[in-house]
């Protein structure tokens, strides 16, 4: 993968055990020139520490991202920020750049403090590295309950330069980002306006990491961010093909969150067609892909449809129930509001697979929605049963 | 409790094997004399055929209320009125009344069709009978995935006469009522107008099955109803007191529901408090009832409050997130923005038990709201994971 890395980036990942564990849960993506960023944040009202200082830095000239696993660094106070702020100086001194020129993402715990002298002591003791290895160690050091590590690179010629993509993000509960998810980063060397930019990644959200839903919990801590360093040169002329590539890189990653959801054993696409207008199609998709009954009868594979069409009839807007047609895979369910007799082997054996589509087709508009989500399984419930101990 | 059955009602319940189990499942109340009726329904787009019914016969003089567990007769077309019709024609023939005269109740798998003949063949043989055992075999006759059923009796003088009250309820999943819950039957001998009994039994529900979450799902066959008789008395001049104690059934029942959530093994109550509005105590004391995150943690008896916030801060309305104090039983975690140091051991033993009370004071208004609800366990999961077969 080094070969395909955006130019003049370097990455690291340390163990710092803010956590009993051995994990890498310190990482730091340094642009050796500066950067413009763009950034999308949560929208809870308990906004983090490291949220905060990510939208008071946004403007400047960018070094780098420093993150951490393990505590969330939310609901903290001044405490929260002075501490924050520490790690930060600790990053600025290693790299010899101004604090004011670092992002910061925490995941984990809400309402515990950081661990600031031990993180400290391993940032101090970073040696961030432009190869693959280094870039994976990053990306490890972002996880939580995550199984895997999620990383996407992307490229694409623009005016003769090989211009690079590198997505990072961390799940895996919860997770129904209204602005952006957790965390996710993604480092390009394109140049690019920081206007320009926070436009391409507000869109390419909102078909992302906006359509996703894990357990319908919104974080404290959502944050995307995009830097651009203009290392392999402008996008001019090619923004419609440099905003597609960063879509989909937001996209994959997206999707990779969803398949990594706590304790997920499938991954199903909920398609909306046919609303009188986009966002009745978006609430109808999430009322489904955030019901626990839908969710556990998925988990158990079991054709229940009564519950997706539950789901729906309990939005509340202007619809007829009547003309919609519920399709799972390639099998229509329920259509005109009477059920269509089905075979029961072929729905089973399609229940069986990872990957489902459920098709909901208003038939009374022409707007649609695509929404990415998870079952509900025993392990969701043993994971979070006992988290923050 | 035959002794404090309300006056001139019957009642039964009898195995049809509507599903492939030995209980009651279909039950009947008789008034031996005409009751008026009060009613509140689903806000679901897709009215299960039995509240369709009810809706049309509601102002009539009422002969009693068939019920049955194991088809909820939903999402079933035309074909699910004329079935639902036959039950009640044969309801009607065996107590020689008006078909118009009939309610009904149905709850079970969403999309299925009733085995009419099996249950008008059973309700042919019924003997309904004005004594404890029958009630309590009515009671059973509701139950699906409800481990206990759901009685509560009260009785007060009004005027000399003693007037009573008898309560059913069925939960246990698919429980967050927009109107009502799903299926809830109160049956008094007070003499009362229809409207009168309608305003009542409105504002009952408010501050009972509208302050109750299982799982946030809103069922298709949601539906409340209660009959008044008149047998033992008027309650002119003491509505207030009648009121009262028709909201203190109600709020038993709902809490029954609650107790009995699938999975359950906590009970909790939320108290939202000193908000500017009603609205926002209810939906945020609703968000933090409705996180799995939250209902995970309480399952796990683990003190993770800094999902309370969580949800708390995703309400989006205009309100300061740096006033408000989080409680859990008597330990105060969280106030001001900070969190509160507390002793790990007191709030494990607290946690263990299996009341538990969350308080949330605002600190910005004087209006409250306090919710019901319970935690998400792995027998939810496995209820509901193969709920259908």
């Amino acid at each position: 993968m080094s070969g395909i890395l955006p130019q003049k980036y370097k990455f690291t990942g340390v163990p710092a055990r803010i956590k009993n564990w051995d994990k890498e849960d310190i990482g730091m993506i340094v642009s050796e020139v500066p950067a413009v960023a763009a950034g999308l944040f949560t929208t809870n009202k308990y906004v983090a520490a490291p949220v905060e200082i990510c939208c008071r830095h946004l403007g400047n000239p960018i070094h780098g991202i420093l993150v951490n696993s393990g505590v969330a660094n939310a609901c903290t106070g001044a405490q929260g920020m002075i501490d924050a702020e520490k790690c930060l100086a600790a990053a600025a001194s290693l790299t010899q750049t101004s604090e004011s020129g670092w992002l910061v993402g925490s995941t984990g715990v809400i309402g515990a403090h950081l661990p600031v002298e031990k993180m400290c002591d391993s940032i101090s003791k970073m040696q961030p590295n432009a190869d693959d290895d280094s870039a994976k160690a990053f990306s490890r050091s972002m996880m939580t309950t995550d199984t895997f590590p999620k990383m996407v690179c992307k490229s694409l010629l623009i005016n003769g330069n090989e211009i690079r993509l590198l997505g990072f993000a961390k799940g895996a509960g919860m997770i129904q980002p209204n602005m952006a998810t957790m965390l996710s980063f993604v480092v390009t060397d394109a140049e690019i306006e920081q206007k320009v930019l926070q436009q391409m990644l507000q869109d390419g959200t909102q078909t992302s990491f906006n359509c996703i839903s894990v357990d319908g919990d919104m974080s404290t801590n959502d944050t995307v961010l995009c830097l651009a360093n203009g290392s392999a040169g402008s996008i001019e002329g090619s923004e419609n093909e440099f905003a597609q590539a960063l879509t989909e890189v937001l996209q994959e990653l997206a999707q990779l969150i969803v398949r990594d959801g706590e304790g997920a054993t499938k991954f199903i696409t909920i398609d909306v067609c046919n609303t009188p207008d986009q966002k009745m199609a978006k609430e109808i998709a999430m009322k489904v892909a955030n019901s626990n009954l839908v969710k556990t009868a998925f988990f158990g594979e079991d054709a229940n449809w009564g519950r997706i069409m539950c789901a729906v009839g309990s939005h509340q807007g202007a619809f007829d129930p009547n003309l919609i047609e519920l399709r799972i895979g390639e099998t229509v369910l329920f259509n005109n509001g009477v059920p269509v007799p089905f075979d029961e082997e072929i729905i089973k054996n399609y229940l069986h697979q990872t990957d489902l589509n459920v098709v909901i087709d208003m038939k009374q508009g022409t707007e649609c929605a695509r929404i990415w989500t998870c079952d509900l399984s025993y392990d969701y419930v043993k994971i979070n049963a006992d988290y923050r101990t």
